[in-house]
């Protein structure tokens, strides 16, 4: 039975250019391949994983430019058997594609929300008037362009070939330096490595929790680098936290730094310990 | 001239609605109405008023359930003159508009990435197979009802009354206990409130920083009700964050937190302190 990787799809997106990475690394020679599964949203895609539909998953989960993708924690939060293996950071650069000859004639821009946001100031400056059209994935944005000839969708180059579309600019994104990080998840305990993700819960209008909570990493001279807040979904201002820590979770200090924080939370969760790799 | 009030469009948005309430809340007796001002986007609308075309805004910040609303604080890091002036809790309670007569014919439904997010558990019970499809607004969502007879949307009551549109089943968001905090922003200087906002950003990779800051509040007993971390824009770990504290900028201990903060922080910025009224 070969690997199934479960990523959002449909073929094109840059999620699956993860996963594809990701298999290339576990299994440069061999004959043996991934099977890649698409699903059509980033939960379906973990609970894929949680229900025994897919081996592991590849979703991502911040990027550099647009930030934490939300869904991504409030389904790991919701499904707590999943466990981080590995994070890819993989450098995003953004095409416009489109039948249209010139910029002129565009009339819409269909792309996932998180692409729109990363070339905002490209939009604002060269297709002011145009409609920006949310979509569920880059992928499915060029969907629209095959009958519409007054649009025009932000996606990568490599989707462009695939779907043997025209790239009429590259690149568009505002930033150069925009990455997405992707965690790979499986139901396996984690391995341990430089990073490692926590989620906790504690309870509300305690003043200074949180403060104190953060201290017990800053006295053990571990550094934080990432902090996230997320509703819990019980009532405005009651939040779920989102860390991750440079240290291995089985370094003593982090150990002890557990111990100490499960006396201050509601839930204490690890997601994983990993390393990150540059793809 | 009357106060024009800018807002996210078009008529029908839950922007609209708090925009509505607090132009009531203005005027309840008098003449003198407020004209309301829709734009096509959170951005636009902030922009508005920092370029003078309008002469406050009201923008969703956060929802008790899907969180902040990222463009909102990034776009208000970016324009550093708008100032809050009041806060407005705002119930949601959302419906599924369509032509169709019952649930069976619906094969997909549009709205707000918010609001979808909003009704994932009502969507996966009782329409597990259809397509979502995200929209720039919940009013616009409705325009594709129309011409579609199995298309549905996600909005408020009082949108499909304004669309003379049919509600299907109401309420369908998963938790009843949904309300939107709006901003009411305008480059007015803030007045001073029960809540306080602020931004900062401090060198990356210093460990403990972020513990010292918050610190900071714990030491005088003021509360935090609000963390959210932004990206920089300028390298994966790079942040910018929003707190919001439970004291008034005009009181001497958030003054002292202020001038301990301004030691440890590249740029610190007040923005606004208000009170919270329920809309």
């Amino acid at each position: 039975m070969p690997l199934s990787i479960a990523h959002l799809g449909p073929t094109g997106t840059y999620s699956e250019e993860a996963a594809l990475a990701y298999a290339n690394r576990l299994f440069p020679e061999t004959e043996q391949k991934a099977l890649l599964c698409p699903y059509h949203s980033i939960s379906q895609t973990l609970r894929a994983i949680a229900e025994g539909q897919a081996d592991i998953a590849v979703v991502p989960v911040e990027n550099s430019i647009e930030g934490s993708v939300a869904v991504t924690l409030d389904t790991l939060w919701r499904l707590d058997t999943l466990q981080i293996q590995q994070a890819l950071d993989l450098p995003i650069s953004h095409s416009l594609i489109s039948q249209a000859r010139t910029l002129e004639t565009i009339q819409s821009v269909y792309s996932h929300p998180q692409a729109l946001g990363q070339c905002q100031k490209w939009l604002e400056q060269f297709l002011p008037k145009v409609r920006l059209v949310p979509t569920n994935s880059t992928t499915e944005a060029l969907h629209y362009l095959e009958t519409e000839a007054t649009s025009s969708a932000i996606s990568s180059q490599r989707a462009a070939g695939l779907y043997n579309l025209p790239v009429l600019v590259y690149p568009i994104n505002d930033y150069l330096d925009n990455y997405t990080r992707f965690w790979v998840l499986s139901l396996k305990p984690t391995l341990g490595g430089s990073h490692t993700s926590l989620a906790f819960s504690f309870p509300a209008n305690v003043p200074g929790t949180l403060a104190k909570l953060l201290q017990v990493f800053a006295t053990r001279q571990i550094n934080l680098s990432r902090i996230e807040s997320r509703p819990s979904k019980r009532s405005l201002g009651d939040y779920v936290f989102f860390i991750d820590i440079q240290a291995n979770l089985y370094e003593s200090s982090v150990q002890s730094a557990l111990a100490e924080l499960d006396c201050y939370t509601e839930t204490l969760r690890v997601i994983g310990s990993y390393t990150v790799l540059q793809v």
